[in-house]
This record gives structure tokens, sequence and C-alpha cells, in this order.
């Protein structure tokens, strides 16, 4: 049988102990476990940067694996932790939207994990992703049914960027889920719903045309163009569209159509 | 039988060659070898984040695990190579210090490694990472006996941030150990030893409550708080206090009772 | 069977979900995989660092290993992918250059990887580090035969980086090739080439000693150093040398014998 894998996505960085001692957790649960690492570099709360990558990224693994996603601003407080089925795939993640990129486009079965027996304990109040989210992950990756963890809910909890706010008759709010390596910006504007616009604005930066492959840009133009995920994003040819504006995940964008 | 579990906390970075070259090594030894990286963002050369980082992690893994730290300023000089047994667990690492925060809550053993025959050759006069510390640990993780490494010894290095140092009749003067993430700053000063205090100063900028929660501070306020490790640590709600006040791991700070 | 060993340098940064997705695949084909990180922070384009940190790292692993490195400026022209046999490992990459450190020390055979059965599909215009580079090197570690890859070659790209470019009687314009953790700034001036030399210059800022240890220099003395690549490297004694200087990857500089 090959060996469960297990992803992890977090805003807990790289400097700090934090991952290390999930994984520790992870493996003294499903010794032969895969652990492969999304991305511990999302900005602090940012949920939605964190639903960006991971709805990135699932695509790319194998039926099974089981996605730990611990953004979670609201450790500590009533917010219920929950477990997703979709794709093959199972999705272990506080109820706060983080999957939400993922329940619009697969169909899913969502449980709030409420049994305890699978928990790390003592629990802490702040650190629920070496005390509840990696070991669930762990029973769940080491072959412990999904129905143990706790009931099928219907309802949860739909972020604000997950539909870009109407502001007039042609316009919209909407915010930057990520900023990429190559300071590439990802707006929550998606070309389905915005085949076409007049102008996407952020800050007092404006994106006047939208190109189907950077060659079509002038050096040093703003445009936009549609992402691998579909969304639009605001890019220079040949530089940082997020250095040359100012801006970073989380910032708001604007659209006109 | 699970594959043998081995952590890594290094200041090398993940810019460099260096860890993937450790990592190179473990498994040519010990292939089965399950690899976690704890940290290797370990500000240059600080034997007390090291210390910290290692002693906050290993809780969380299984009986066996062989953790690998290397922080070594005298690495090239005739400081001694350790492996340590404590809590089940085994500690490989320079003698300067690193370990002092295990040596000082667990029962251990220590043993000065001195079996090159179980090292990688030539070894280097600077990347004993790869060539003493990395070889070593694996071949313990692969099933070597401990004992095979050297022999026990009584005496090591007891480090200086292991004991704020008492410059006035209700004053001592400590370091910064770590500054995690969200800028919170973690001083050696234990909760032990300091259940209260009338100020702790970190330059110019003073804290002079200790809070339990968060929740007490008021906005901008600079706190005080026992952390999970049970150190003081220095906090700002909602915002980084390092960035506040300017500091960073290694910097002094003072307490007054 | 020891598990297949697969590593990976890449400039995709550990922010994005790029890394995971090419895991992801890669455990999809080889799910034994042990999968090792060389560096993910290879400065974007800089074919030259790429080159420089494999050809540091791939002596510390075991023959049968499978490194893929993608450093890939050229993603969607013609560049053709390779697959090169050498020391006993195998490493892909695209066609630019970035194995060329591995070419020169190593007797090899190059193949043109041709054969999209064992490409991921659809194949993306922008990210062959998942759709071509992680399948092939998954299938390789799995036991596929280079063979099967596609034919051999003779010729393949020789980088700029390479040589030196003579421009007076006694001067050669080179570049920086890695700046590491510690400030240190690796040239493309090969020891082998030049043993001595009167003056090695970065901008302004000009080394006129070359030295064995770091002992023998002065405090902020900018001196060169023959380092464990056999490139001469520039370094300032307990500091960094590319902040003194303010340089960084890809920079020119100039030697004159």
């Amino acid at each position: 049988m090959p060996a469960p894998i297990l992803t992890l996505t977090t805003d807990f960085g790289l400097s700090d102990h934090y991952v290390g001692a999930m994984k520790g957790v992870i493996l003294g649960i499903c010794p032969r476990a895969q652990i492969v690492d999304i991305s511990h570099q999302v900005t602090p709360y940012a949920i939605g940067e964190g639903a960006f990558l991971i709805a990135q990224a699932y695509g790319a693994f194998p039926r099974g694996t089981v996605h730990v996603v611990v953004v979670d601003p609201g450790v500590g407080s009533d917010r219920r932790p929950i477990l997703m089925e979709a794709a093959g795939q199972y999705f272990v993640a506080p109820d706060n939207g983080v999957l939400a990129m993922i329940f619009a486009r697969e169909k899913h079965k969502v449980r709030v994990i409420s049994n305890a027996r699978y928990f790390r304990h003592p629990v802490s109040q702040t650190f629920h992703g070496r005390d509840i989210f990696a070991p669930v992950a762990a029973h769940v990756a080491a072959g412990v049914a999904a129905s143990r963890m706790g009931k099928i809910v219907a309802g949860y909890v739909r972020p604000p960027f997950e539909k870009p706010r109407q502001t007039g008759p042609r316009t919209w709010a909407g915010e930057i889920l990520h900023v990429d390596r190559f300071g590439n910006i990802v707006t929550n504007f998606h070309a389905d719903d915005f085949p076409a616009f007049e102008e996407l604005a952020i800050g007092r930066a404006k994106a006047r045309r939208l190109v189907s492959s950077y060659a079509e840009a002038k050096a040093g133009e703003l445009v936009a163009i549609v992402g691998s995920s579909g969304y639009l994003e605001v890019s220079v040819k040949q530089g940082s569209a997020a250095e040359k504006i100012g801006c970073r995940t989380g910032n708001a964008c604007q659209i006109r159509v």
C-alpha cells in the first residue's frame, strides 16, 4: 500500500518551531506519511490567500491525499474545525472560509470535527494546528473513517472574498488574494464573472487592458491577464506589479465594467 | 518497523545548498529516514535561539527520534560534538549550550562523539553539519548503539543565556532568545524565577504589566505574558512588539522585580 | 529496495504553491520517493546560481538519485528539456546551461526528453516544472529506463557564466553566481584559472588579497578566498560582504591578474 500523503498550508512561517511540531505529531500517529509543504508563508491571518493556494495545489495530488490548512485568526474562539471530502481527497481546516474555493468547484461533504478522541491532549488554547488539525488529519491518513470525526453539516462559513461586492451600477469592490514571487497580483475577480472590463484599479494604479499573454503588453504597462486559477491577475511585463504599485495581500481593488 | 525520524535545526538558511547536502548524507546512510525540518532560520550563530526552538519542538516527537541541532560558531575549533539521550530521544549537536534547555528539564546522558568511523570523510574544516553531525545522527537512526559513538561525560558547556545575570539587588540582565513570526519577543527570564516584576526593559521600551491573555492588554500597550515555553514574552496586542521596539534575537533585556 | 531519492532546485520560492504541486505530481507517480529540497530560493531566472547550487549539492547524494533543476526563463519557448546521466546520478533540467558545472566535471551522457508519454497532460505553457520535469524525473526514479525518455545528443547549451570573458591583456569580466546566507559573494572566477590576481572588483569595491582563511583578514577588509566550490569568493571577516558592497546575484565583477 502506498504511503498516505498529507499536505500542510499555514501562516506559521518557517522561522518558528510550529510546523516541525505539527509534523512530529503527524509522524507519531502515521509513521509512513509522506508530508508535503504547500506553503507556510501565507500572510498572517489572510484566509483568502490560504484558500487560493490550496485551491491551486490540490489538483496535483492523488486521490486519498489529506490536506491540512491552518490559517486561523479565530483559534481559541468557538469557530469549528471541519473535515471536508471533495475530489476524492480530504481537507482539514477551521470553518472560516479557507476551503471556499474548493467548495465552489467540487462536489463535497463537510463534517464538523467533534470527536476529541483523535485530538492531542491537553488541547492548548493557541495551537490547534498541533493539537487538533494535525492529529485528526494523521488519523484519517492512517485509515480512520472520516465518519468517526463528526457529523455532516449543511451550513459552513462563506467568506467575503468569495464574491466581490457590487458598489455601483458597473463597479465592484474586491481584494488581493495573493502576490506571487514574481510580483503578479491575484485579485478575487473571476474571469467567469468579469470576462471584460473598463478599468481594474488598485489604489491609484489602473490596468485598462486584458491581454492573453505578456507578449502583448508594452514594457512597464500595467495589464490584466487571466491566471491559471481563472482569476484576473494584474501584471507588468518583466517586472513586479506589486512593487510598482506598492500593494500587498489583503489590499482592496476595484473593477468597472 | 516504523521509519526512523530525524529532525534538523540549523542557522544555515534555505537559500544555500547546505541543508540539502545534509539530507543527502542522511539518506545515503539511513534510506528510510523521515526527515523533518524544525527551522533553518535560526539567527546566524544564535545558540540561545537554537536552544529555544529545539526545546519547544521535541515534545511533539515520538520516542526514538534523533534531533540534529547545528548552530555552531565554533566549527573548526576544538569544541566537541556531543550525543545526548533524554526523554527517550537522541540529540546530536556541538557542545556549546545549544541543548541546555533540555538538560535543564530532562534526565539525560551525554556522550562526546569521538568515533570517526561514523563520520563522512574527509571531514571538512567548515561543514561539520554534513561531515559529522548528519552522518552520526543517521547511523543512530539506523540502529547503531549510542554507546558506539563515544564515552559518557559529566561536564558540558552551560551557556550564558541559561541564567540571567544579577546586576543589582533587584535587577537582572538577560537576552532575547527568539522573535517569532508575529513579532512576540521571547526573553530568557523564566516565569519560575520571575513570577512577578516591576519593569521589563528592552532598550528604552518598557513593559510594566504581566497579563494572562492578550485580551487584557490595551491597544498598543507593551505587555509581558508567560509563553507556552515558560519564558516571559514581550508582546503588543494586534501588532509586532519587535518592530515597535526595533530589537532582535540576541539583544539585551533587563528586569527589575 | 531503498526508496528512490529525488531532489528539487528551483527559483519558485516558498510562498507560492508551485513546489507543493511538483511534489504532488512526483508522489502520484513514485509514491515511495524521498523528496529533498536543495533550494527554491534561486534568484529568479539566475541560471548561474542554480548551476552553482546543484553542483555543490549532488556529491552528498547516493548513486541513483534523480535531481530536478528548474531555473527556466525560457519556459514556453523552444528550449529543450534534457536528462543527463553523470556520476551514477540523473539530472532533469531545461537545456539552458543550468547543468554546466556538472558537465564540466563529470563524464556524462545527455538525452533530449521527447517522449510525451511521461509528461502530465495537458502540458501548460508556463509550468513545465509540474508538467514535464517533475513527472519525467518521477518515472526515472520509479525505474523507467533513461533511454525511454529520448535520444542522446552531443550538443547542448554552454552558458556565458561558464567562462569569464577576456576584456584586456590582463582583465576578465565575470559575474556573481551566488550570495550565501552569510553574505559571502561567489564569483565565476575559478581558482584553477585565476590562482592569483592583482584586483578583484565588484562595482567600486575591490579585493586585493587572496587569503587562505578568514583569520588572515583584517576586520572590515574585503578579501578573496577559494571557496569549497573552487571559485573565488569575496568576503569580509565577521560581516556580510554583499551588504557592504551592495551587490547581488547576477551582478558583474572584474578581475585583473
